[in-house]
């Protein structure tokens, strides 16, 4: 972990959700911004983050608290709020810095799941790529959400991509960066179409995945009955299909194009297996269960590498 | 759970792996059976299970035991090999049998988690299907295996399928259940394709689709790199993938029927989910996904009632 001191001299965090809150908690672990304010919709949840003088000033609507002319010399938003709803925050901020409530070039980030979406709202409310707008995206989370389940750990030897786009101003994405990796985070940079790629397949497509079939045994003739027969194998293949519909039902929409694609590419591979079982393809099926089995196992692998990363 | 007393007066189980082995252990822990023999393909199984006395006599050969004369008076022999396997044992106990190795009445079950395929096998083999032949499924298993990790307790508040045929001798299937329920299994009855549906459904499948995004992944133009960036969701998912390719190879070809309408019906869902992200359904993908909510929801009740049984 890089040490730095302070990075920001007034940051803004929207949306105190486990993510948004666990970024707040950080910079003030690691000392990262000088002054920290927050906007959350639920007003109970900035009352408990006032009181713990976490934050020197906050609101429920973005609006009011620049209004109060707080944050004319910020320096840096990281939107934390669920994919849909980055967009109507991007028109806020707009507005905002179109009053001289927010400087011109404050830095926006975010942490969203999706990227592609962002960059399109951003150039439709913006008519451009902002320079300073550095799109970024931890990969982290937690059993456990909101607010109060908030850890400034929670990123330690996680990893964070940052989508750079074409008219990024270098300096905004070096210090979103070095704002990451104070939090301990490992920072790999790709293009938001790369992103969306592999989000689609290691995150998206497995709940898609998950929610099928448990639908599929859900709407069975059995009626429930059939979920008295699962063991640890559904157990764990499913544990996802418990995930926010209202959440999943967004990151497919704003992802729809690398998800069909990846969706796509698996149906393709289940018609090989299906194929294969009709015709007691052995060899070929032997062979794809063995390439899944090592793969499965190097990944295990990982895992046990970034857990002892975290104890150091 | 029933107390029974002995059961049976020689029992012989064939398969000292983990299920085989804790069948084995349960019968001593609840003196289920008179004397006790076994065999096992792996000649220091059955070396320790002699040393350690919970075995007569054993094996490494089936018909070497029968000829020692041992099981002359054996009431009940319990299969426990994988699926593939079971065939080769069923024709040497119709050879013991034959020879009057064994008695033409004993009592010969199993513990394969297919069940149609087994019929046809005995039927093939006996030329008829034996009123003693009584087909039974434990629904449990455990993260070790082998015979060092049998557990007595390992069926406790599990289900155990018992599939009768229409030519089953009723205190044959009788005999089954109260052994089974003596080990502390919860007994259902259904008919064999029923099962195979189901267990092709609730863990074939699974199985299946794991294997299938994995391999995905690991043949992705990222070459095993994408694993960087897979978090909890896909570790839970894919956890299954890691399961020996040649048993699930055996259990897909097995259970092929099954396990091809499974299929079927599953791609047709995800069609539907494909075509409703495609066209913005909102309202079906969100109904989808909360029906999966709740049944997975239902689901960890189940097992967390589960639990409190086994504790009991």
């Amino acid at each position: 972990m890089q040490q730095t001191g302070q990075i920001f001299h007034k940051a803004l965090v929207i949306g105190l959700g486990l993510i948004g809150g666990s970024v707040l908690q950080g910079m003030i672990d690691n000392r990262l911004a000088g002054r920290l304010y927050a906007v959350d919709f639920d007003k109970s949840v900035i009352h408990h983050a006032m009181a713990d003088k976490l934050i020197q000033a906050g609101d429920d609507e973005l609006l009011n608290l620049a209004n109060t002319g707080v944050l004319t010399d910020c320096d840096c938003v990281i939107i934390a709020v669920p994919a849909f709803a980055v967009k109507a925050i991007l028109e806020k901020i707009k507005t905002a810095i179109d009053n001289q409530l927010l400087p011109s070039d404050v830095i926006i980030s975010d942490t969203a799941s999706t990227k592609g979406n962002i960059l399109q709202d951003a150039f439709a409310i913006f008519g451009e790529l902002p320079p300073n707008l550095v799109l970024a995206h931890p990969i982290a989370g937690a059993e456990k959400s909101g607010f109060m389940a908030r850890n400034g750990a929670l990123f330690k030897s996680h990893k964070l991509i940052i989508c750079p786009h074409d008219f990024n101003d270098k300096q905004a994405v070096d210090k979103i960066a070095t704002l990451w990796q104070s939090l301990g985070a490992s920072v790999d940079f790709m293009p938001s179409d790369k992103h969306d790629e592999i989000l689609a397949l290691t995150s998206h497509l497995p709940h898609l995945l998950s929610y099928a079939l448990t639908y599929q045994l859900a709407t069975d003739e059995e009626n429930l009955n059939i979920f008295k027969y699962a063991g640890g194998g559904f157990r764990d293949f499913s544990r996802i299909s418990a995930s926010s519909p209202i959440m999943w039902h967004d990151i497919f929409l704003a992802n729809k194009q690398a998800v069909l694609q990846g969706l796509e590419d698996y149906q393709a591979i289940l018609n090989q297996l299906k194929a294969d079982i009709e015709n007691d393809n052995s060899e070929k099926l032997l062979e794809t269960f063995e390439i899944a089995k090592n793969a499965r196992e190097y990944f295990g692998r990982l895992l046990v590498e970034k857990e002892k990363l975290k104890n150091l």
